[in-house]
């Protein structure tokens, strides 16, 4: 990630196209610093022959080092005269080894930057530059602005001043603002014909983008010496402190906003304690600055966090990556800052901004809805989609979607306050968001309000988990005959999860009695229970409960008595499957339903849906449920929406995501990801997860750990501790060694710019857990398993 | 807006860069539709020689007409070989009027597809050239992609074949991406050295964009008969259907697109009514395809929607603007689509994605919450901002604020049944949004869901409205001594809102009062009220009721007893501002304390907050709140937090839209209005509206309207209806005629392209209300203005 030093102050040109005097105008940069007497590091990490001819010819001009303060280097030199995926190509039909990978390319300029930083004892200026364009392709094939992204560099922009450079100075900087890059100033020359510094000053001021304009170099003299001494006062003139658009001034700009930016990193612990309220964090419990993450920027599954040490030696960067190991809240797909889903955002914000949805209709909501419907959770029942803001709402929706159509069906007699009493069934564990309503439909516990009105009756969930190294079910003793909690060992996590063939075990008989016993005892006192609400397979926020898939199939068929498979009529009561953690992959399956072997009446999807980038919630019904909303009178109709109900942004969003996850769910490295997890070699698994099943096992055999879960981008540790509960802190505790970055000597790690990085965790009580997103590379992963496996062993 | 004809396929060209052969392929794309016997019109809006030359040269060799298929045309022409924005400079010292503005030379371009679309009796094809690149500035010195965005017209970008070309293809891709435009084909020169075709095909693919590469022209011969024969060869083979890359292939796929595009249009109706559920919409009331608004895009003010009339002629375009005419559910604040708010979502998007909250930060979330604290709603009172994701999970927070802290001061000795009945005191006609705990802090009614249960007390509003030319207070019963209801004549509605002027009147004294002998009444009775929420000034969602505002300071004052101005300590209860919909200068003022003369204790934005693109919310809550839940114990916490909880790109979007509003307050455009509103010349009004006084007065004198308001964007129209309510359609068919695209002989329109428009509006029961952006241009006012009378007043 960025790398960031008090005393070093890095910049890295780009141009808004090849040939704009990129090399000339960074020299001058060069010998500018030096004039004001800084250590210079010139890098330029790749040159091909032909990308920076006219630029090369000046580079040359200016007589190689203008100073012994100039330190310049070239790490990969082609000179083929064609463009750099040309180059590449011919050099991949030489030798292979020759073409750097985007992560060696940015890895080799993070390690000069970080022996620079290192050895330099005083303050300095480093500039690096790029091949050709913004979007000119590297030797990789990837472009410059997603190549150097890793290292989040700020940026200066090289201007086109020639015609049509208005044009293409523009749209460079607007690629570089989709990359999120901070662009400090635009350089360029003052060419008196076209004048574009003119136009474009005037642009960008309003973007708070500094335009400096200098002269253009003098035409070649045919005699070398004249040609040099030219070259020499040129750039003498270009870089003199006393003219107003000279380098030299630039230089001070960037010094300062070198100096604002690490004044403002510095500042932002102390200001953001003086006015931000955190969600779900006691204040009071809260040291001081060094427990603010100072998230500067992000990429991929990693954030570049700044140090809030102010005894840090010069030589150590400000920033440095920490792996985001609860995928950010339960939401990052495809890692942060993906460039196609900036793209996704920009083009619907383009296009429509948002637009109001009752009795509308646009592209990106239309096509998300049929996407969900035809291939999505939705497949084979749902026949609506309704759109609301984050998991909460959905549920929300889905609750009242639920209630409507049970009192329609049942509640002819009801009194208002039995209305206002229907129950929920559900499991103890559940967690359906932080509205009052949702949180209605769950047990009172530490997450509860005072207006909070526990509404139905919960059961003890029957939990899976590997305990040294056996899958075992934990049955509890309200399920159990005994009266007592039992722990059964089951073959193998594929078995557990084939829930069709466990229906006629004595457990699934045991299951389907107590469930009986229960609702029986329920009706008899007069409890209305109007739906059943459950997050299939894990229960998330309410401590990574991986509930027993046979309990939740055998609940469904209870509830729903006699219905016939093939009916879509909902029956007993509406079943609502809150999916907004558990779905579109997290925990490896696009939905719980086919493998619980019953589809839901209503369902919620919402975090993975807009792949982690913005708010966005979908409640799916069945006809069933739409028809009971159906009539002639407004009234009787869901009156229930947000002002940004299907906001253009958040669909468009979310169909770039479904379909980037459709790939990955084809994709080799989930195909040997489920091998690995099937039960014998050629088999396939029920079940798989991205992390590794060995090292799960291992973990499993700890004595500090009680048992251990896996299941997609999902590993949750359940710890062994007196104290168990939200509140507990034995889990942060365990894991604090996590956070610091982790020194490895000699290698690179699989983090953006191969520096050593942080784990940043969160943990449920006693049970730690990480997350990755859906596209996190193995190698990635197995680097974080050596990191949990080396803290956790010790 | 977009001309979408049915038998008229229309393509803007945009250049990657300048001299990259637009001419060339158009006139290509030109002379290959009519090869297929279509007529084409090709129009080039503005030539200056300079940014054409090789073109140019190209046009001129390809020997004028190639048939009597083509009509060409060329509306400004500038022979100046310079940027256009120095023919721009120099033209306007000549002349002003020979440089068209935006509005009229997109106007030109609209009439002209309107006038040919009349003419043509069969299929015929259409191509507008730009000139330059992406972002060239036109002769008003917008850029092509800014300027041309009115017209929505899907583009081919012709690539650059040249080295740095791949970089400046992919950039002006983005910046079109970026204004949202349909790009259906990259077409380009077949470079055999440089190849970048052969990259940008692969780049594309990936992105969906078609990329045909045809063979560059052959090199000028010295002779004109010689260099004729040559050109007409070259057009000849480029546009062979025999060969494959050839443009006569991308005219196929150019009109494949073209008819999936109007099929799309189309099916969206059927498919909308298979797969949506709306929100607040009775499905069983919607008729049929023609109830549903299909919008395709939107530009500003105005939505482009499609006619869903089978019977058309062929003459009219499928699409036509429509003015958004409730803000889309009151979110609009700059327009829709604006490109600020786009850069601000993406560079956001590029820097962190989504990145988690607690314990963290970054610049996005920390500049928004020091804005809002110190020159935003929150100045002078509130010292934190909590974020959730819309204006009810926002409300549902302060709520949670509101009920601990009154618990922690009073309710040592409360029951759990009596905490979950803690009352909110308010106003009838209150609506906090949808979350089934916002709604419990109204009043049962027509939203509410079977889990509903009003907790508190609410009062009848006294109503500020102008009937019949004349300032009204309405008082109702409940707050009058005679116990009925009556109305009082107000000098001015300045008068009205000049509320610290108005304390010490019999009314106000009546007021106190009334709030006084209630709340001794509740409290005698037990009931225990832990939170005053009201809705500032108008109670939106209830029916645009613009409350007194004296009445809404007393009832502060009262709940607050005997605090000092000074404290910073809430008394009595918390005072909840829901500023949802009215904060952030929607109806003038950027929050309503300051014309209160009190501020809250807890206050609520959303919808205007970002400007119209993304749901975000803040809860803003002083010191005294924010301490009442800080102690060592993590379950004492405000336990509340959505995944998305300040997300960035929201933050982003939010900081922007408020530096934005500043410099509209600043405007000569709300000088001007305000100006208007003044009791008297030279005075300054308490209130104000983009509305003219004029135009609202004269409304107020109609038959068949009750009363009349406007504050700020938002006008609301009382009709006399004797089925008042929410569920009445009388406003609605009242209005009816507005729907339409009324023809304006003659006159453009103010909308995108001078299109005649037809006015999307939403009803509340027997209210009508319209609103604006806040920098809806007083045209686009007026016009609006003109179409409400006409109609009304027939």
């Amino acid at each position: 990630m960025s790398s960031l030093y008090k005393h070093l102050r890095i910049h890295q040109i780009f141009g808004a196209n090849t040939e704009v005097g990129k090399t000339v105008l960074t020299t001058a940069l060069a010998r500018a610093s030096t004039k004001k007497k800084f250590p210079v590091f010139y890098l330029k990490p790749v040159s091909t022959g032909a990308i920076e001819d006219a630029d090369d010819h000046h580079i040359v001009r200016h007589g190689g080092k203008a100073s012994n303060l100039i330190h310049s280097e070239c790490l990969f030199r082609y000179d083929d005269p064609v463009s750099p995926h040309l180059a590449a190509k011919r050099k991949t039909s030489e030798n292979n080894s020759l073409i750097p990978s985007d992560d060696a390319l940015v890895g080799s300029i993070a390690n000069r930057i970080r022996e620079h930083a290192a050895k330099s004892s005083r303050p300095g200026h480093m500039y690096i530059e790029t091949a050709g364009g913004v979007h000119s392709p590297t030797l990789s094939g990837t472009t410059q602005a997603d190549a150097y992204r890793p290292l989040f560099l700020p940026t200066i922009l090289v201007g086109d001043s020639k015609l049509g450079g208005i044009s293409s100075t523009i749209s460079g900087y607007e690629s570089l603002l989709m990359r999120g890059f901070i662009v400090d100033a635009v350089v360029m020359f003052r060419d008196e014909y076209y004048r574009n510094w003119e136009y474009l000053t005037e642009y960008f001021k309003e973007k708070g983008v500094h335009v400096a304009a200098v002269d253009p170099p003098p035409p070649r003299h045919s005699d070398p010496a004249a040609d040099r001494t030219a070259t020499e006062e040129y750039y003498d003139a270009i870089t003199s402190s006393n003219e107003e658009n000279s380098i030299s001034r630039l230089v001070d700009y960037l010094d300062a906003r070198h100096a604002i930016r690490v004044q403002e990193l510095e500042s932002m612990p102390g200001r953001t304690l003086n006015s931000i309220w955190w969600p779900f964090v006691q204040h009071g419990t809260v040291r001081g600055k060094q427990d603010v993450t100072v998230i500067d920027s992000a990429y991929k599954d990693y954030f570049s966090v700044a140090q809030n040490k102010s005894d840090s030696p010069p030589s150590k960067s400000l920033l440095h990556p920490e792996f985001d190991g609860s995928a950010s809240w339960w939401t990052q797909t495809l890692g942060h800052a993906h460039p196609a889903l900036t793209m996704a955002a920009a083009r619907a914000s383009g296009r429509y901004g948002h637009v109001m949805f009752p009795q509308a209709t646009h592209l990106p909501a239309l096509k998300l809805a049929e996407r969900l419907l035809t291939t999505g959770p939705g497949k084979g029942w749902a026949s609506r989609v309704f759109f609301s803001d984050n998991g909460s709402t959905g549920m929300e929706v889905a609750i009242k979607m639920a209630l409507r159509a049970w009192s329609i069906r049942n509640g002819a007699e009801l009194t208002s306050q039995e209305k206002k009493h229907l129950g929920i069934l559900g499991l103890k564990g559940s967690y359906h968001g932080d509205t009052i309503g949702a949180m209605d439909a769950s047990e009172e516990g530490v997450y509860t309000c005072e207006w909070h009105e526990a509404k139905g009756y919960w059961f003890e969930p029957p939990k899976i988990g590997i305990q040294n190294s056996e899958v075992t079910i934990t049955v509890p003793g309200s399920l159990s005959s005994s009266q007592k909690p039992h722990v059964t060992k089951a073959p193998s996590l594929s078995w557990v999860y084939n829930v069709e063939e466990r229906i006629n075990t004595p457990l699934g008989r045991a299951y389907a009695f107590q469930i009986r016993r229960v609702l029986d005892t329920l009706q008899e006192k007069g409890t209305k229970l109007a739906a059943l609400v459950i997050e299939p397979l894990v229960l998330g926020a309410g401590g990574m409960i991986f509930v027993d898939p046979l309990f939740q199939r055998i609940l469904v068929d209870t509830v729903r008595g006699r219905r016939s498979r093939s009916s879509s009529q909902w029956s007993g009561m509406p079943v609502i499957f809150d999916e907004v953690f558990t779905g579109l992959y997290r925990i490896g399956v696009p939905s719980a339903g086919p493998l619980l072997g019953v589809n839901p009446d209503i369902s919620v999807n919402a975090k993975v849906l807009t792949g982690g980038l913005i708010p966005l919630s979908v409640t799916l019904a069945s006809k069933s449920i739409f028809e009971a909303f159906l009539s002639d009178k407004k009234a009787e109709a869901l009156l229930h929406g947000h002002s940004y109900t299907a906001h253009p942004i958040g669909c468009e969003v979310a169909n770039e995501t479904l379909i980037q996850i459709e790939k990955l769910a084809k994709s080799e490295e989930w195909k040997k990801a489920r091998e690995k997890w099937a039960p014998a070699e050629g088999e396939e698994s029920t079940v798989w997860s991205l992390w590794d099943p060995q090292f799960v096992t291992e973990i499993s055999k700890l004595p500090s750990v009680n048992e251990v879960m896996a299941l997609g981008s999902v590993l949750a540790i359940d710890f062994k501790d007196p104290a168990k509960g939200y509140t507990s802190f034995f889990a942060q505790n365990l894991l604090q060694p996590l956070k610091g970055p982790s020194e490895q000597k000699g290698n690179l790690s699989p983090a953006p710019g191969g520096a050593p990085y942080g784990v940043n965790y969160r943990t449920l009580g006693n049970v730690g857990y990480f997350m990755t997103s859906l596209n996190t590379t193995p190698a990635v992963i197995r680097s974080l398993e050596d990191r949990i496996w080396s803290v956790l062993s010790n």
